[in-house]
C-alpha cells in the first residue's frame, strides 16, 4: 500500500508517524480546557473529535466524545470502529473540504492517557527474552520454563500504574537482598530497568472463553509500552507468586492508539512452532505485525543513544493468542483492558529490549554516545521507545513513549 | 462491649450477624427497581440509605447514595465514615423514632456487589497455608520460600472476576498436565478448590509509600472472600510468573462490608515474629481481628458439612501491613481496591482453609455428613464461608459468602 494523501500538508511527508493511512486516536489537553478532548493525529496536527462530533461531522454516532477517553467509543464495537475510520478518511483526504478550524497543533497540547485502563496484564512472549532472563535468574539448565512453549505465560499487573508518555517515573524503594546478604534491606532500587513492549487494548468485553479469531476481533488497537522494572526487588520477591512491587511503579504507554485497521497491511505470522500448540491457541491467520522498534536513552542534558533495535514480529505468541488464553478460565474481559506483549527481544544482542539483557545482568556495561557508561538506569535518564510499521513511502508510527527517571525519595515517607 | 439495643427487634437477638454494633454496608435490589440501592443491615432488615439520603435524614453529606455502590461514600474519607456511623446509631438505636418505612426485609431482596472493585490483589499470609502448599508443590525442603518471613507476599488478581455471594461459579477449562503426561491437555479443571480468605477494602487513595498506620487508616472495611482456585491449572502455569488463569474464574465476596469501626473491639496482635520485620512493616498496634471463620460444603440437594473452623487471628501479616507493602514501589492505590488476605489456615488439620490442604492434595479424602466423599469440589456443590467476631452477648457477622459450582461447558466455546 502507498501513502494516502491528505489536505493536511504535514501528513504527506514520508517521515511523519501520522499519515492518512494511520489515523491514531488520543486524548489531548490545551492549556485552559476544562476537559481533555479526544482527537486523531494527522501529520503534526490533531483533528478535534469533540468539536467534530458537536458539529455533527461524525454522522449518527451516539455521543461518545463528550468524555476524555476512548472507552465509550470502543464499547460501540467493530462496526462503529470501521465507520469512524471511513468517516475520518473522507474528512481528511486530499480534495475534501479543508477544515483548519478543527485542527490543533500537536506542539500546542499536552497528551493525556487515551483510555481508562480497566485492568492490565503483562505477558512474556519473546523466546529470546524468556531464555535470557531465565538463564540469569535460574541458570541455563532452567532458562525456559517447561510450560513456555505451550502457554502464553502472563501475570496480572497493576492498572493504576499506567501513565502516558512524558510522565516522570520516580525510582522506587523496595525490599532488596543482595547475593551476599543474609537478610533484605529496605532501600532505593539500584537496578532500575525498562522493558520494550507492545500493548494491545481490548475494545470489546467477553464473559467466557473466546477463540483466537474472536480475540483478534476484540482488540481495538495498539500502543508502545514501557514496563519499568526494578530487577533487584524482582529477584527477591518473585518466588513463588510472581512479580509484584518490582513492576508496580509505572507502566508508560505511548499517547496514540494505533488501530488494528491501520496495521492490517503489516500483518505477519508468528514463528514456526517448536511444539504443536493446543488447538485453542492455533491462529487462523497472521496475528503479529511487522513493526520496527527501538529504545533510546538520553542522560540528563546529554545526547540520545539507541540501545536496541528490534521488531515486534519476533514474538512467539500474538496478542490475540494471549487474549484467547486469558479467557480460558472464564475470566471476564472488559473494555479498556490492556495486555502487554512482554519484552520484545530478538536473537541478536542489539535486539534485546531491556538493560538486564543488554548488560547481561550488569556484567557487560554499555557505553553511551556521550561516553557515559550504564548497567541500569541512572537518575535523570530519559528512556524513549519508538516504533513504526514501514509501508511504501509512508510509515504508521506510534509517537514517542518516553519517561524520565527521578531520584528516589530521600526516605520513602518524606514525599 | 455488650449488645447495643435497636428499635428493630430482630437486631437484638444474640444470634443475629447484624446487631446495632455492626451496621454493615451493602447494595440491594428489590425486584423491579431501576437501580440497586445502598443500605445498612440491621437484624433481618435493611435500612434504605437512598431513601434516607433523599429525605434528608443523613445530614449534610454530599449525595453519595444516588449510585449503586459504596465507592463515592468511601471517597469522602474517615471523618465521613465516622459521621455516618454515628448518624445511623442515632437513627436505629432503641428509643429513637421508629421509621419502618425505611426498612426492607433481607428476605425480599437480592444483594449485589457492594462496591466497584478497582483492582484486586491476593496475598499469602498464613504461615500454615504457605507451608502446607509449599510442601505439596515444591517439597518440604522448599516449603516456605526464603522471602516469606520478610515480605507479605502478594500477586495481582483479576478484579473482573469478583462476584457477590450467591453467584454461580462455572468450572473452568484450562491447560492441565498430569504428573505422568509429557504434554498438557486442554480440558475442564479436575481439582477445583476454594480458599477461605478475608478481604480488606481500600477506601482512600495513595500516590506514594504509606506507613502501616496510614494504611490501616485507609481501610474502609472487610468482607469474607472465597478465592476459587483451579489447582491442576495452577500447578502447570504458575512458574515463573505466578498464578494466572487458575485464579481468574471467580472470586466470591460476602454482600456486607463490615466496617473497621465495628471490628475495633476485636483487634488482636499478629503472632510473634520469627524474624525481625523491616521497620516499614512494623505495626504500631494490633492490626488483626479475632474473627471465627468456617467453611461449609453442601452437595446438590444434600446436607451441609462444616469442613473447616479457624480464626482470622492466625495470620502472620495484617491487611494494613499488606497494604503498606503494596505501596512501597509507589504503586498508586485507589478507592475500591480489594486485598485478599490469603488462605486462612491454622496449625491444626480442621483449621485448614482449602481442600488442597484438607485432603493433602487429594490423597486424604474427606467424608461429608451425608456419606459422600470429596477430594476437590464436584459440580453442584455449594460452598459457604461464614464469619463473626463474638462479643459479650452479640456477634458482628458478615453474612454468608456462598457460591455453587456449575458443570464446565461441554466445549469451551459452546457457551
Amino acid at each position: 500500500m502507498a501513502l494516502m494523501k491528505s489536505w493536511v500538508a504535514s501528513a504527506n511527508s514520508p517521515n511523519t508517524d501520522f499519515p492518512l493511512n494511520n489515523l491514531p486516536y488520543g486524548v489531548f489537553s490545551c492549556g485552559n480546557d476544562t476537559m481533555p478532548r479526544c482527537g486523531v493525529a494527522i501529520g503534526d496536527m490533531i483533528f478535534d473529535l469533540f468539536k467534530a462530533e458537536s458539529d455533527g461531522l461524525l454522522g449518527d454516532l451516539a455521543p461518545v466524545f463528550d468524555v476524555p477517553y476512548w472507552n465509550d467509543f470502543m464499547a460501540l464495537g467493530p462496526d462503529a470502529w470501521a465507520g469512524l475510520r471511513a468517516t475520518l478518511m473522507d474528512l481528511l483526504k486530499d480534495g475534501a473540504e479543508e477544515r483548519p478550524d478543527y485542527l490543533v497543533a500537536q506542539s500546542d497540547v499536552r497528551m493525556v492517557l487515551p483510555f481508562q485502563v480497566a485492568e492490565y496484564t503483562d505477558f512474556y512472549a519473546s523466546k529470546d527474552h524468556a531464555t535470557n532472563v531465565g538463564t540469569m535468574f535460574r541458570g541455563p539448565e532452567n532458562a525456559l520454563p517447561p510450560n513456555w512453549l505451550s502457554i502464553p505465560i502472563g501475570y496480572n499487573g497493576r492498572a493504576s500504574s499506567v501513565v502516558v508518555s512524558g510522565t516522570d517515573v520516580r525510582r522506587p524503594w523496595g525490599q532488596i537482598k543482595g547475593p551476599d546478604d543474609d537478610l533484605p534491606r529496605f532501600e532505593p532500587c539500584k537496578r532500575f530497568d525498562l522493558e520494550l513492549e507492545f500493548g494491545a487494548i481490548v475494545g470489546q468485553p467477553s464473559d467466557g472463553p473466546v477463540t483466537v479469531a474472536e480475540a483478534d476481533a476484540m482488540i481495538f488497537g495498539y500502543v508502545l509500552l514501557n514496563d519499568w522494572s526494578a530487577r533487584d526487588i524482582q529477584a527477591w520477591e518473585y518466588q513463588p507468586l510472581g512479580p509484584f512491587q518490582a513492576k508496580a511503579t509505572a507502566t508508560t504507554i505511548s499517547p496514540w492508539i494505533v488501530t488494528k485497521e491501520a496495521l492490517e497491511p503489516f500483518r505477519t505470522a508468528t514463528p514456526d512452532r517448536e511444539r504443536d500448540l493446543l488447538p485453542y491457541l492455533q491462529e487462523p491467520g497472521p496475528m503479529l505485525y511487522d513493526i520496527d522498534l527501538d529504545v533510546a536513552l538520553a542522560p540528563d542534558g546529554g545526547p540520545e543513544t539507541v540501545l536496541s533495535r528490534t521488531n515486534y514480529s519476533v514474538m512467539y505468541y500474538s496478542s490475540a493468542q494471549q487474549l484467547a488464553h486469558h479467557t480460558t478460565s472464564g475470566c471476564p474481559m472488559r473494555v479498556g483492558d490492556l495486555l502487554g506483549s512482554g519484552t520484545i527481544s530478538g536473537p541478536q544482542k542489539h535486539q534485546r529490549g531491556a538493560l538486564l539483557e543488554l548488560t547481561w545482568g550488569g556484567k557487560e556495561p554499555v557505553t553511551l554516545d556521550g561516553g557515559e557508561i550504564r548497567t541500569f538506569l541512572e537518575d535523570g535518564d530519559t528512556l524513549t521507545l519508538r516504533g513504526a510499521a514501514k509501508g511504501d513511502g509512508y510509515r504508521v508510527g506510534f509517537g514517542d513513549c518516553a519517561g524520565k527517571v527521578l531520584a528516589a525519595f530521600a526516605a520513602p515517607y518524606s514525599r
